[in-house]
Protein backbone atom coordinates (compact mmCIF):
# COMPACT_ATOMS: atom_id res chain seq x y z
CA UNK A 1 0.00 0.00 0.00
CA UNK A 2 2.91 2.28 0.88
CA UNK A 3 5.02 1.91 -2.00
CA UNK A 4 2.17 1.82 -4.17
CA UNK A 5 0.79 5.44 -2.50
CA UNK A 6 4.71 7.17 -3.14
CA UNK A 7 4.48 5.67 -6.61
CA UNK A 8 1.23 7.75 -7.43
CA UNK A 9 3.07 10.41 -5.73
CA UNK A 10 6.13 10.08 -7.35
CA UNK A 11 4.15 11.74 -10.87
CA UNK A 12 2.87 14.84 -9.23
CA UNK A 13 6.11 15.96 -7.59
CA UNK A 14 9.17 17.27 -9.39
CA UNK A 15 11.77 15.12 -10.48
CA UNK A 16 14.61 16.14 -7.99
CA UNK A 17 12.47 15.86 -4.47
CA UNK A 18 10.57 12.39 -6.19
CA UNK A 19 12.48 9.73 -3.75
CA UNK A 20 13.29 11.79 -0.98
CA UNK A 21 10.39 11.80 1.71
CA UNK A 22 10.20 8.32 2.20
CA UNK A 23 13.42 7.32 2.79
CA UNK A 24 13.56 10.92 4.94
CA UNK A 25 10.76 10.04 6.97
CA UNK A 26 11.89 6.16 8.12
CA UNK A 27 15.51 8.11 9.04
CA UNK A 28 13.38 10.90 10.90
CA UNK A 29 11.79 8.30 13.16
CA UNK A 30 14.83 6.34 13.73
CA UNK A 31 16.61 9.58 14.93
CA UNK A 32 13.69 10.08 17.20
CA UNK A 33 13.40 6.79 18.38
CA UNK A 34 17.47 6.53 18.80
CA UNK A 35 17.01 10.62 20.87
CA UNK A 36 14.50 8.86 23.16
CA UNK A 37 16.81 6.11 24.01
CA UNK A 38 19.90 7.78 24.58
CA UNK A 39 18.09 10.78 26.19
CA UNK A 40 16.46 8.23 28.99
CA UNK A 41 19.98 6.49 29.56
CA UNK A 42 21.25 9.61 30.68
CA UNK A 43 18.41 10.88 32.93
CA UNK A 44 18.54 7.19 34.07
CA UNK A 45 22.30 7.41 34.83
CA UNK A 46 22.40 11.03 36.16
CA UNK A 47 19.57 10.82 38.53
CA UNK A 48 21.14 7.14 39.94
CA UNK A 49 21.28 7.19 43.65
CA UNK A 50 20.58 5.27 46.10
CA UNK A 51 20.94 5.89 49.94
CA UNK A 52 21.12 2.84 52.53
CA UNK A 53 22.15 2.65 56.23
CA UNK A 54 24.10 -0.67 57.91
CA UNK A 55 24.42 -1.95 60.51
CA UNK A 56 28.36 -1.67 61.76
CA UNK A 57 28.44 -2.64 65.48
CA UNK A 58 26.27 -3.33 68.11
CA UNK A 59 27.50 -1.92 71.46
CA UNK A 60 24.76 -3.71 74.06
CA UNK A 61 21.98 -3.10 72.08
CA UNK A 62 22.50 0.24 70.93
CA UNK A 63 23.27 -0.56 66.52
CA UNK A 64 25.71 1.59 65.70
CA UNK A 65 24.87 2.16 62.13
CA UNK A 66 26.60 3.99 58.78
CA UNK A 67 24.60 5.81 56.19
CA UNK A 68 26.56 4.85 52.67
CA UNK A 69 25.26 6.20 49.33
CA UNK A 70 25.55 4.85 45.88
CA UNK A 71 25.85 7.49 43.22
CA UNK A 72 26.74 7.94 39.53
CA UNK A 73 29.33 10.16 39.94
CA UNK A 74 31.49 8.38 42.07
CA UNK A 75 32.53 6.16 39.13
CA UNK A 76 34.52 7.95 36.44
CA UNK A 77 33.11 5.31 33.63
CA UNK A 78 29.46 6.28 34.53
CA UNK A 79 30.69 10.09 34.22
CA UNK A 80 31.50 9.41 30.56
CA UNK A 81 28.60 6.84 30.20
CA UNK A 82 26.30 10.47 30.52
CA UNK A 83 28.27 12.73 28.55
CA UNK A 84 28.81 10.37 25.61
CA UNK A 85 24.96 9.27 25.64
CA UNK A 86 23.96 13.41 26.31
CA UNK A 87 26.33 13.67 23.38
CA UNK A 88 24.70 11.46 21.65
CA UNK A 89 21.01 12.61 22.23
CA UNK A 90 21.80 16.22 21.25
CA UNK A 91 24.01 15.04 18.30
CA UNK A 92 20.01 13.26 17.23
CA UNK A 93 18.45 16.75 17.80
CA UNK A 94 20.79 19.11 16.25
CA UNK A 95 20.17 16.05 13.18
CA UNK A 96 16.41 16.57 13.15
CA UNK A 97 17.16 20.07 12.64
CA UNK A 98 19.36 19.93 10.24
CA UNK A 99 16.61 17.73 8.15
CA UNK A 100 13.93 19.74 8.71
CA UNK A 101 15.51 23.31 8.27
CA UNK A 102 19.04 23.19 7.00
CA UNK A 103 17.67 21.23 3.18
CA UNK A 104 18.57 24.43 1.48
CA UNK A 105 21.97 24.98 3.16
CA UNK A 106 23.78 22.68 0.86
CA UNK A 107 26.88 22.44 -1.32
CA UNK A 108 27.63 19.49 -3.89
CA UNK A 109 26.28 16.75 -1.35
CA UNK A 110 28.96 17.97 1.33
CA UNK A 111 26.17 18.49 3.94
CA UNK A 112 25.23 14.70 3.91
CA UNK A 113 28.99 13.48 3.77
CA UNK A 114 29.31 16.28 6.73
CA UNK A 115 25.97 14.46 8.69
CA UNK A 116 28.07 10.90 7.68
CA UNK A 117 30.78 11.95 9.56
CA UNK A 118 29.07 13.30 12.47
CA UNK A 119 27.12 10.28 12.88
CA UNK A 120 30.44 8.32 12.66
CA UNK A 121 31.68 10.44 15.57
CA UNK A 122 28.70 9.78 17.86
CA UNK A 123 28.55 6.48 17.40
CA UNK A 124 32.31 6.00 18.12
CA UNK A 125 32.01 8.44 21.18
CA UNK A 126 28.51 6.70 22.74
CA UNK A 127 29.97 2.95 22.12
CA UNK A 128 33.04 4.33 24.09
CA UNK A 129 31.16 5.13 27.17
CA UNK A 130 28.77 2.10 26.52
CA UNK A 131 31.35 -0.26 26.72
CA UNK A 132 33.01 1.64 29.81
CA UNK A 133 29.88 1.40 32.02
CA UNK A 134 28.94 -2.08 30.43
CA UNK A 135 32.41 -3.23 32.37
CA UNK A 136 32.32 -1.09 35.05
CA UNK A 137 28.70 -2.54 35.69
CA UNK A 138 29.97 -5.96 35.62
CA UNK A 139 32.30 -5.39 38.00
CA UNK A 140 30.19 -4.14 40.19
CA UNK A 141 27.85 -7.27 39.93
CA UNK A 142 30.32 -9.98 40.09
CA UNK A 143 33.17 -8.38 41.55
CA UNK A 144 36.99 -9.30 40.56
CA UNK A 145 38.14 -11.89 43.32
CA UNK A 146 41.58 -11.28 41.37
CA UNK A 147 42.04 -7.74 42.31
CA UNK A 148 40.02 -8.64 45.70
CA UNK A 149 37.45 -5.81 44.51
CA UNK A 150 33.74 -6.75 46.20
CA UNK A 151 31.02 -6.93 44.13
CA UNK A 152 28.24 -4.06 45.10
CA UNK A 153 25.19 -4.90 43.83
CA UNK A 154 24.45 -7.10 46.52
CA UNK A 155 24.19 -4.14 48.90
CA UNK A 156 22.72 -1.60 46.42
CA UNK A 157 20.24 -3.55 44.41
CA UNK A 158 17.67 -0.63 43.54
CA UNK A 159 20.86 1.36 42.18
CA UNK A 160 22.38 -1.62 40.23
CA UNK A 161 18.76 -2.12 38.95
CA UNK A 162 18.65 1.50 37.09
CA UNK A 163 21.90 1.30 36.05
CA UNK A 164 21.10 -1.73 33.76
CA UNK A 165 18.17 0.42 33.05
CA UNK A 166 20.36 2.61 32.23
CA UNK A 167 22.65 0.28 29.97
CA UNK A 168 19.88 -1.10 28.45
CA UNK A 169 18.22 2.03 26.59
CA UNK A 170 22.18 3.51 25.80
CA UNK A 171 22.25 -0.25 23.84
CA UNK A 172 18.63 0.21 21.85
CA UNK A 173 20.29 3.79 21.25
CA UNK A 174 23.86 2.41 19.89
CA UNK A 175 21.74 -0.33 17.54
CA UNK A 176 19.87 2.93 16.25
CA UNK A 177 22.45 5.53 15.91
CA UNK A 178 24.85 2.35 13.96
CA UNK A 179 21.47 1.65 11.89
CA UNK A 180 20.93 5.81 11.28
CA UNK A 181 24.91 6.13 10.48
CA UNK A 182 24.83 3.13 7.96
CA UNK A 183 21.68 5.02 6.16
CA UNK A 184 23.31 7.94 6.33
CA UNK A 185 26.48 6.28 4.44
CA UNK A 186 24.21 4.93 1.90
CA UNK A 187 22.60 8.25 1.09
CA UNK A 188 25.83 9.46 -0.07
CA UNK A 189 25.53 6.85 -3.29
CA UNK A 190 21.98 8.16 -4.86
CA UNK A 191 23.05 9.58 -7.78
CA UNK A 192 20.89 12.78 -7.86
CA UNK A 193 22.19 14.17 -4.58
CA UNK A 194 24.79 16.01 -5.97
CA UNK A 195 23.01 18.85 -7.94
CA UNK A 196 25.17 19.12 -10.63
CA UNK A 197 25.11 15.16 -11.55
CA UNK A 198 21.29 15.43 -12.37
CA UNK A 199 20.52 15.73 -15.76
CA UNK B 1 59.67 14.98 -4.94
CA UNK B 2 56.92 12.22 -4.17
CA UNK B 3 54.06 14.62 -5.66
CA UNK B 4 55.99 15.69 -8.21
CA UNK B 5 56.24 12.14 -9.38
CA UNK B 6 52.85 11.81 -8.85
CA UNK B 7 51.86 14.21 -11.49
CA UNK B 8 54.20 12.87 -13.67
CA UNK B 9 52.88 9.25 -14.16
CA UNK B 10 49.49 11.14 -13.90
CA UNK B 11 50.30 12.35 -17.47
CA UNK B 12 50.83 9.04 -18.55
CA UNK B 13 47.82 6.91 -17.57
CA UNK B 14 44.49 6.72 -19.02
CA UNK B 15 41.97 9.48 -17.07
CA UNK B 16 39.64 7.07 -15.55
CA UNK B 17 42.30 6.77 -13.15
CA UNK B 18 44.18 9.69 -13.32
CA UNK B 19 43.09 11.23 -9.74
CA UNK B 20 42.99 7.57 -7.95
CA UNK B 21 46.62 6.82 -6.92
CA UNK B 22 47.42 9.65 -5.06
CA UNK B 23 44.77 9.48 -2.54
CA UNK B 24 44.21 5.35 -2.15
CA UNK B 25 48.02 5.82 -0.93
CA UNK B 26 47.49 8.19 1.46
CA UNK B 27 44.56 5.80 3.02
CA UNK B 28 46.42 2.68 2.31
CA UNK B 29 49.56 4.41 4.69
CA UNK B 30 47.04 5.27 7.24
CA UNK B 31 45.66 1.75 6.81
CA UNK B 32 49.11 0.19 7.90
CA UNK B 33 49.67 2.50 10.96
CA UNK B 34 45.97 1.64 11.98
CA UNK B 35 46.66 -1.43 12.21
CA UNK B 36 50.34 -1.33 13.59
CA UNK B 37 49.14 0.39 16.33
CA UNK B 38 45.80 -1.79 16.69
CA UNK B 39 48.04 -5.00 16.55
CA UNK B 40 50.78 -3.62 18.79
CA UNK B 41 47.64 -2.72 21.31
CA UNK B 42 46.20 -6.24 20.88
CA UNK B 43 49.76 -8.29 21.31
CA UNK B 44 51.22 -5.85 24.37
CA UNK B 45 47.90 -6.44 26.21
CA UNK B 46 47.62 -10.08 25.42
CA UNK B 47 51.01 -10.80 26.99
CA UNK B 48 50.79 -8.51 29.91
CA UNK B 49 51.20 -10.96 32.91
CA UNK B 50 53.29 -10.06 36.35
CA UNK B 51 54.45 -12.39 38.89
CA UNK B 52 54.71 -11.24 42.04
CA UNK B 53 55.57 -12.54 45.53
CA UNK B 54 54.56 -10.97 48.35
CA UNK B 55 55.31 -11.42 52.22
CA UNK B 56 52.15 -12.22 53.94
CA UNK B 57 53.12 -13.26 57.40
CA UNK B 58 56.29 -13.74 59.45
CA UNK B 59 56.78 -16.83 61.98
CA UNK B 60 59.85 -15.95 63.93
CA UNK B 61 62.16 -15.37 61.26
CA UNK B 62 60.64 -17.45 58.32
CA UNK B 63 58.77 -15.41 56.25
CA UNK B 64 55.69 -16.67 54.41
CA UNK B 65 55.58 -15.65 50.93
CA UNK B 66 52.16 -15.58 48.56
CA UNK B 67 52.66 -15.52 45.09
CA UNK B 68 50.45 -13.43 43.30
CA UNK B 69 50.06 -13.32 38.86
CA UNK B 70 48.28 -10.02 37.57
CA UNK B 71 47.38 -11.06 34.28
CA UNK B 72 45.13 -9.44 31.22
CA UNK B 73 42.81 -12.12 31.29
CA UNK B 74 41.93 -11.91 34.66
CA UNK B 75 39.67 -8.73 33.98
CA UNK B 76 36.47 -8.73 31.18
CA UNK B 77 37.21 -5.21 30.33
CA UNK B 78 40.78 -6.45 29.02
CA UNK B 79 39.89 -9.37 27.14
CA UNK B 80 37.23 -7.04 25.04
CA UNK B 81 39.85 -4.83 25.04
CA UNK B 82 42.21 -7.46 22.93
CA UNK B 83 39.04 -8.81 21.12
CA UNK B 84 38.30 -5.18 19.76
CA UNK B 85 41.55 -4.47 18.65
CA UNK B 86 42.70 -7.66 17.22
CA UNK B 87 39.36 -6.94 15.14
CA UNK B 88 40.15 -3.63 14.44
CA UNK B 89 43.62 -5.04 13.12
CA UNK B 90 42.33 -8.14 10.60
CA UNK B 91 39.55 -5.29 9.25
CA UNK B 92 42.43 -3.18 7.75
CA UNK B 93 44.28 -6.12 6.88
CA UNK B 94 41.25 -7.09 4.92
CA UNK B 95 40.33 -3.52 3.87
CA UNK B 96 44.20 -3.40 2.28
CA UNK B 97 44.11 -6.23 0.76
CA UNK B 98 40.52 -5.77 -0.81
CA UNK B 99 41.63 -2.19 -2.13
CA UNK B 100 44.77 -4.12 -3.64
CA UNK B 101 42.76 -7.04 -5.20
CA UNK B 102 39.77 -6.04 -5.05
CA UNK B 103 39.12 -3.18 -7.32
CA UNK B 104 37.87 -5.09 -10.34
CA UNK B 105 34.56 -6.16 -8.18
CA UNK B 106 32.51 -3.15 -7.68
CA UNK B 107 28.65 -2.99 -8.57
CA UNK B 108 27.66 0.99 -8.57
CA UNK B 109 29.89 1.89 -6.04
CA UNK B 110 28.26 -0.10 -3.69
CA UNK B 111 32.09 -1.42 -2.41
CA UNK B 112 32.96 2.46 -1.17
CA UNK B 113 29.71 2.13 0.88
CA UNK B 114 30.44 -1.05 2.24
CA UNK B 115 34.13 -0.28 3.06
CA UNK B 116 33.01 3.05 4.78
CA UNK B 117 30.23 0.95 6.58
CA UNK B 118 32.68 -1.63 7.87
CA UNK B 119 34.90 0.80 8.94
CA UNK B 120 32.44 2.57 11.09
CA UNK B 121 31.67 -0.65 12.78
CA UNK B 122 35.30 -1.40 12.90
CA UNK B 123 35.15 2.22 14.95
CA UNK B 124 32.49 1.43 17.33
CA UNK B 125 34.10 -1.93 18.24
CA UNK B 126 37.66 -0.53 18.91
CA UNK B 127 36.16 2.57 20.85
CA UNK B 128 33.81 0.21 23.12
CA UNK B 129 36.60 -1.71 23.84
CA UNK B 130 39.10 1.18 24.63
CA UNK B 131 36.73 2.99 27.01
CA UNK B 132 35.99 -0.25 28.53
CA UNK B 133 40.11 -0.61 29.31
CA UNK B 134 40.39 3.28 30.05
CA UNK B 135 38.44 3.01 32.84
CA UNK B 136 39.09 -0.35 34.46
CA UNK B 137 43.31 0.94 33.65
CA UNK B 138 42.13 4.09 35.60
CA UNK B 139 40.26 1.95 38.39
CA UNK B 140 43.43 -0.20 38.70
CA UNK B 141 45.99 3.11 38.96
CA UNK B 142 43.38 5.26 41.66
CA UNK B 143 41.03 2.86 42.87
CA UNK B 144 37.35 3.48 44.27
CA UNK B 145 36.97 4.72 47.64
CA UNK B 146 33.25 4.64 47.21
CA UNK B 147 33.19 1.09 45.99
CA UNK B 148 36.64 -0.10 48.40
CA UNK B 149 38.23 -0.92 45.29
CA UNK B 150 41.86 -0.15 46.04
CA UNK B 151 44.63 0.68 43.63
CA UNK B 152 46.95 -2.63 42.49
CA UNK B 153 49.07 -0.50 40.24
CA UNK B 154 51.18 0.25 43.37
CA UNK B 155 51.22 -3.64 43.76
CA UNK B 156 51.64 -4.57 39.69
CA UNK B 157 53.56 -1.42 38.58
CA UNK B 158 55.13 -3.58 35.61
CA UNK B 159 51.94 -4.99 34.52
CA UNK B 160 49.96 -1.49 34.53
CA UNK B 161 52.71 0.23 32.26
CA UNK B 162 52.67 -2.06 30.11
CA UNK B 163 49.04 -1.84 30.31
CA UNK B 164 49.21 1.77 29.58
CA UNK B 165 51.44 1.12 26.76
CA UNK B 166 48.64 -1.11 25.10
CA UNK B 167 45.93 1.51 25.80
CA UNK B 168 48.35 4.75 24.17
CA UNK B 169 48.78 2.73 20.91
CA UNK B 170 45.27 1.83 20.66
CA UNK B 171 44.21 5.27 21.32
CA UNK B 172 46.98 6.05 18.28
CA UNK B 173 45.22 3.24 16.54
CA UNK B 174 41.52 4.89 16.79
CA UNK B 175 42.58 8.31 15.83
CA UNK B 176 44.01 6.73 12.82
CA UNK B 177 40.75 4.82 12.38
CA UNK B 178 38.70 7.95 12.80
CA UNK B 179 40.76 9.76 9.89
CA UNK B 180 40.26 6.49 7.93
CA UNK B 181 36.85 6.32 7.97
CA UNK B 182 35.96 10.26 7.31
CA UNK B 183 37.81 9.51 4.12
CA UNK B 184 35.98 6.48 3.00
CA UNK B 185 33.20 8.54 3.90
CA UNK B 186 34.24 11.54 1.36
CA UNK B 187 35.07 9.29 -0.78
CA UNK B 188 32.03 8.54 -1.83
CA UNK B 189 31.07 12.21 -2.98
CA UNK B 190 33.26 11.82 -5.49
CA UNK B 191 31.16 12.24 -9.12
CA UNK B 192 33.11 9.51 -11.14
CA UNK B 193 33.03 6.56 -8.36
CA UNK B 194 29.79 5.41 -10.20
CA UNK B 195 30.60 4.40 -13.22
CA UNK B 196 27.48 5.13 -15.01
CA UNK B 197 27.74 8.22 -13.99
CA UNK B 198 31.10 9.31 -15.40
CA UNK B 199 30.44 10.67 -19.04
Amino acid sequence: MASANAEKTELTVPVTLSSKPKKDWILLSLRILAFMATASATIIMALNKQTKSFVVATVGTTQIKATLTAKFHHTPAFVFFVIANGNASLHNLVMIAMDIFGRQFDYKGLRLALIAILDMLAVALASAGDGAATFMSELGKNGNSHARWDKICDKFEAYCNRGGAALFASFAGIILLLIITGMSITKLLKPNRINHVVP
